[in-house]
């Protein structure tokens, strides 16, 4: 994304045909409840997961793989030691890595580790508002659930993002997007999604796999946005509830091109 | 419920619109194999799902949660240790939880663990035969397969309802429900619910889910029973196999309307 | 298998046919991306899941289950210290367990692991052609993932086979088989089954499954295989990408026949 980019949407569709074209190795540490789901959104895309979150093997991993995710779901002891050996490997190597912070603001140990986290600067960061206002020093929601608009948190990601030189991703009816300096909206989806566990969760894996094949994080991750909720409306014209729904979005997100997304995304840029 | 009930079946369906209404948060510490399924379910039913299940917020959450799900499925160090500490959580906060003691009988550890939160007086245990069997002192299964036929953990189940103060659901063909005073037999469901993992563990979540809403314990699990039973009678009509079955269940848990569980349910109260 | 076996796709289509009779219960110390995957997989064929992987029991059920899963997947601490107790299990009770190195060669931890498993002397062991290189001393792959073709892993299988008297289960395009001494390869499948997280692993667990019901490893390995890239076949006919195809494949595994196993399994055996 040039700034300021003449065409946001065919840079997104160029993004895209990159993911399929390269495949990028995407590491994932994530949580028991979307691993598998989170892998197949990567396979779907045109990504390669490899779920490795144990402290012996992350760091070794994350220094090899082309982008690693770090979600903070459940933790448990071992795995929240295995999280900032993938974020120190993954920068050394140079590599991209994601933050989501799965709950932060809801219960009191995870909003720690996601701080601790944060202060080794992620390339992008992915949450609901909630989590992105705990972050931000704000009351946190309660656990998971997104009870704040994505429209509010647009200003504290806005300063997190300027404090900690990363990227922050707010999902939500419209999501968010900024780099500090330049905000970006996206405008797809569909309530289905909010009925699917894990639609967040894969969304943060896909902006690691998106995030490896370029050098722009903000473009990366408004990329990956516009894939998952541009699929999710294709997804949602033959879905008869979520359980169908959830299978068609993997269909589509195997099928959906780059000119179709080009064609339905709905961005909007301002510096 | 109340007793007599002139009306069971608009009771249960009167639990379901509560549900859809207040969408509670229903806090899941449960096993690796079905936590995605189980946030499935609670989403397509209209709760919440926090799947929290490490000792360091299990009781932090449990104190803000609508209701509670032990599941002993896959039980690890770390996760048997925050087990009592959500029972604790939600007993203190004076909200309902439900033990699922998933392979009771069929190994040591477990067993141990289960007769041990059994003693915290869950809001309601749900199980196959088997597990019932083994936690009112009989024999057990071959781990967490069904080998005991419900009607025959009936009589036993009555007695650890008593014991306990709890309710006590026995799931199989004919799903038996008691809390001690009270008998409730569910005759809804199809074959293909034992072809798909963790049909009996996401009832344990909606069970608590329905729990949350409601004051009257039997009626949740019943109402719960109920929901799962004749939305699987829809799916199956619709299914090709269990994969496709176990998509339908899911679309059919949030579509299937309070009038239509009135009219399907078979359920038959004793006192 | 006798030897030489006049008419191997009948001994595979009664041994699929032996499956669904017996049911046999297998257990599965497997990852937390697979295990929902790999129990729906293993009740859609017939058999019983148990997903067992604490240290505490693992070896307690392997030594009354009908056969073992030892997957790498996802490594911990516990489950890594279970492993070798499964093992132990299932060889004093006499059962056959399968051991799949996911990763081996890819990372460090693991392929120690699995250097270790093997000296227990799995019955089987099945992977991709990355792994099995690696577990014979090559070089290996980016992770997870099947970089060599399976062809080149062949030679290898079978030293493999000879030292540990074992049989090597190579997937890949083509699947090779071999006791060291009879080579058998299957030639079935759907470009899909990469597409989809997991076939590996759950064929893994089908292999277990199969190897309970009979006395032939590599017949057993042979007939999983076969059943689960000729079910992948008729999947992929009604398949609209990999999520329908995943939903159709539990479907197919639920309802191929032997006799359609039997006319459409493209084997061969050499020795």
């Amino acid at each position: 994304m040039t700034d300021p980019t003449p065409d946001l949407p065919s840079a997104v569709a160029a993004a895209l045909a990159a993911v399929r074209e390269q495949g990028p190795l995407v590491q994932c540490l994530t949580n028991i409840v979307v691993a598998q789901w989170t892998a197949n959104v990567l396979l779907a895309v045109g990504a390669a997961p490899a779920m490795v979150d144990n402290p012996r093997e992350a760091g070794e991993l994350a220094r090899v793989a082309g982008g690693v995710l770090i979600n903070l779901g459940t933790p448990y002891a071992e795995t929240v030691q295995a999280m900032p050996l993938a974020a120190a490997g993954a920068a050394e190597a140079g590599r991209p890595w994601v933050l989501d912070p799965v709950g932060a603001g809801g219960m009191s140990w995870r909003t720690e580790v996601a701080g601790s986290l944060l202060a080794q600067s992620p390339t992008i960061v992915r949450g609901n508002a909630s989590e992105i206002l705990a972050l931000a020093g704000g009351a946190g929601g309660r656990g998971v659930d997104a009870t704040d608009a994505a429209d509010a948190a647009a200003g504290p990601a806005q300063g997190l993002a300027r404090e900690h030189a990363t990227v922050l991703a707010v999902s939500g009816a419209v999501d968010h997007l900024t780099d500090g300096r330049r905000h970006v909206t996206v405008s797809n989806g569909d309530p289905l999604l909010t009925r699917v566990t894990g639609v967040g969760c894969a969304l943060g894996a896909m902006t690691a796999a998106f995030a490896a094949v370029g050098d722009d994080p903000l473009l990366a991750a408004t990329a990956a946005t516009a894939t998952m909720t541009v699929a999710a409306e294709q997804a949602a014209r033959t879905a008869d509830g979520p359980g169908s729904f959830a299978v068609a979005l993997l269909d589509r997100l195997a099928s959906i091109t780059p000119d179709e997304l080009r064609a339905s995304a709905r961005l909007e840029l301002s510096t």
